[in-house]
């Protein structure tokens, strides 16, 4: 897979992702650059091209002569996810996307959900948008930091993190505040798609549903707003 | 100027926007549309067109089948948002935009200024994003709600506000978290743009800075996200 971009390649270079060469618009070619510098420290192949080449090459169109070719991207197990609080000895925080569609928000996710310190992302295999170029390129490189896991049923994957102690919360009008539900707690939120929100059949295997107050007419924020908006009131209350 | 989709379109005939005529897929001629029923409540013009016809009329190729042509979109004047929370009698809440290039974020940011019930956006003439169709889809029809005012000079903007009494915060890292500062008085935060932030230029015509605290190696939130966090952030502290 490609990773486009030059925040989203540093991060990659800086991450555990396994690179097998990167490539750079040859006019960039500098001692002073430091994704070469990282490169070189790490032993990483670089092929200093014209910035033709990297537009063919590109699959985003947005490569600003940066472009890390690393192998496919490796997803995680639901127990991975479930291994970081483990070892961070801290609260499970989890986020579950039900039937995403569109590569900017999942990226825009990726990169809230590592800003927020995040243990992981379940996603469902089918019917859902899943990690592209376009994905890693909008997560401007936290999806090197972020474990993500696909799962057949997302339904399946609430009832295991149930299971596992954890509460599980549809984020959806209609609910409980969010500021008035203690997030303090083992936690899994589960965030709806574009055009439908959270699927009624998913909400009902939560542990209850907590929304964002909306003081105006339109009644739902875009999905990777919400994500962000409710991952930092997590972040709030564990800070607090 | 067009309102494309069909809550954007929706939304514009909810509001007091002065819609010139309604244009439609033939094909969605049913009783039962909602849209239908309020432009005939509204005794606004419709045009029922083939797809290929309203394809061509689109600028933004996410029609949905119901387009809308307004008067050009009506910029409102600082004064003019100064005057919303004065009529409503709350703390003045307002959100100044440096610089945003991209106007997906700029659709997606005035989708939350009016769920958040935001006063309206101050945004530069120069150099940053202004509203298109574009913008006006990506708000999902919020933008008829949202007073926006275009001013010369973001720092004389600044300096007015202050003028008026409100405190100027500009979001960008490495200030106070913003949890530990009290958000309900009159507020005015500024927002930076994708690339590079709050201009230090100005930042130092604020009263403060305010941060998100970022948990993650990635040092940087979505310009969107960033300001959907934030201005929940302010509607959790004037609601407890």
């Amino acid at each position: 897979m490609l990773i486009e971009g030059k925040n989203a390649v540093r991060q990659a270079l800086e991450s555990d992702a396994t690179i097998n060469k990167i490539m750079i618009d040859k006019n960039y070619q500098s001692r002073k650059d430091e994704i070469i510098a990282l490169a070189f420290q790490k032993k990483i192949k670089i092929e200093y091209l014209p910035k033709i080449a990297l537009d063919k090459k590109s699959k985003t169109a947005h490569h600003q002569g940066y472009i890390a070719e690393t192998v496919e991207f490796e997803y995680s197990s639901v127990e991975d996810i479930l291994s970081v609080s483990k070892e961070k000895g801290t609260n499970p925080f989890i986020i579950l996307l039900d039937g995403l569609e569109d590569p900017h928000n999942f990226g825009a996710i990726i990169r809230s959900c590592e800003c927020a310190g995040v243990d992981g992302i379940i996603i469902p295999k089918n019917r859902a948008v899943q990690v592209n170029e376009t994905v890693v390129r909008t997560s401007t490189g936290a999806i090197s930091n972020v474990k993500i896991a696909k799962v057949t049923n997302l339904k399946d994957a609430i009832s295991y993190l149930k299971e596992n102690d954890i509460w599980v919360f549809g984020a959806e009008a209609g609910g409980q505040s969010i500021y008035k539900q203690n997030l303090n707690i083992p936690l899994g939120i589960v965030i709806g798609s574009e055009g439908f929100g959270v699927k009624k059949t998913v909400l009902s295997s939560c542990d209850g549903v907590v929304s964002l107050p909306l003081m105006g007419k339109v009644n739902s924020l875009n999905a990777s707003v919400a994500c962000g908006a409710v991952v930092f009131e997590v972040v709030r209350q564990r800070l607090s």
